[in-house]
């Protein structure tokens, strides 16, 4: 087994530990509830879950490096994530749903090699269902392989976006994206960026439009989205860094160019 | 056991009955997407599972109405839905859901006995999540009873609405509902009515906002949301009459008036 291969076996083992861990929290919550606040509930299960991985990976890898957003990195030593493998971690994707629904969140990990990235998981804990790829090895939900993304077309499109960019605001054409919003199928939006980067992969949606995502965000959706043939793009169809906050285009192939020309691309 | 009483559990029966053969028939649809379009299966699909319910119906209390979405009330003598009881039956609410995720869909069932709804199911035979009340005898999920909806403020809460109503349009002020987006929490766009209406009974959501439903996609939900306590209106505060279209608003009470004079009623 090669390298790159063993660590994407670890890497699943420890996000569905992870994801456990989250699932007996929530089971238990009912006493956590009169203890301690919604937000100060998400922030000790986000650390706790950041800890968790540093913990295991320094264990195991300690020549690794850790990008997450609850800032292990800055605790390290400066690194080049050029010439390292680096693990980009959302310990909670989606804290609102986590706190308010207890479902419709996920655990993110992404695994990039000297900057390119080689592997991506996006794990829900409560439906049970781990979205994940190694490049050029196919991408998964659970143990069935998906297929690559492709045809339809915008009017049968269902597009996931936050609402507020049908709103006035500095990022997006607000009028542009109402014209969309009354040419394709439906809007759907899910309050949890990774997951909706997982739903276009696995075809239950057909495009996601975000903006100001952390590198923490996207960083386990890239590997999944690339090996199903999505177009991934920013916002302005530039190439996303994925070491630095970022918008976010994914969508099926075909649709990619239609709404990005219509409905964002500033000309 | 009384006669509502014994309705309930026939009628939670037929939908979970119901539910399967819908499951079923998606595990299997690999082979009907190439028989037939997505269009197609979900009007077979629909016309299916409401035959299903309009026989067990008939066989069973021959003297009791239907209102289905596909029309089965048209085929009977008229009735006064004051005399009699009506089962009002959605037998996929979010069809478009139905064929583009395989999940997040619904069969919705309401039985108004003399114009009084007194049994509520809804159920995603996916997730196996059956939402269900009888009225005075409290709502459930599943086997759990749900407790009283309350508490909560605007800026914590999520809304589910769909993305439409935030472009022009001749049902609601757009430009009202841009600034409810701007003070809310969140807004979530789920696809399925009736699942948002269920969703608002057990607290994953906190309001719903849909314009232009049918009597079959909220008579699963009213009695659910009465027994916990729902405040549940028109968009211009009027009582809902179950027998026809109409616009519907649902929320915790302490944010129904919120939304309601902030956002929504035409003064």
């Amino acid at each position: 087994m090669n390298k790159t291969k063993e660590i994407y076996e670890v890497a699943l083992k420890w996000t569905k530990q992870a994801g456990t861990m989250l699932k007996n929290t929530l089971q238990n919550s009912l006493h956590v509830e009169y203890k301690t606040s919604a937000a100060d509930l998400v922030t000790e299960k986000d650390r706790e879950i950041e800890q968790f991985f540093v913990q295991k990976i320094n264990a195991t890898y300690p020549n690794h490096f850790i990008l997450g957003e609850e800032g292990s990195a800055s605790e390290q030593a400066k690194y080049d994530p050029m010439k390292e493998t680096v693990w980009i971690i959302d310990p909670i994707d989606g804290t609102t749903n986590f706190v308010h629904q207890k479902r419709n969140f996920a655990i993110s990990v992404g695994i990039y090699e000297k900057g390119q990235p080689v592997i991506g998981i996006i794990y829900d804990p409560i439906s049970d269902e781990c979205f994940h790829a190694q490049r050029g090895e196919g991408a998964y939900l659970n143990e069935q392989q998906l297929p690559s993304i492709t045809g339809g077309n915008l009017e049968e499109s269902l597009v996931a976006m936050n609402s507020l960019w049908l709103t006035p605001n500095n990022h997006l054409d607000h009028e542009r994206l109402q014209a969309m919003v009354n040419e394709v199928r439906g809007v759907r939006c899910q309050g949890s960026a990774a997951l909706e980067l997982a739903y276009v992969a696995c075809g239950r949606l057909d495009a996601s439009i975000a903006i100001g995502l952390g590198p923490w965000d996207f960083g386990g959706g890239y590997v999944l989205l690339n090996e199903v043939g999505a177009s991934i793009t920013t916002v302005d169809n530039q190439p996303i860094d994925p070491f630095h906050p970022s918008s976010v285009f994914v969508a099926k192939p075909e649709i990619h160019p239609i709404i990005l020309e219509n409905y964002l691309f500033r000309r």
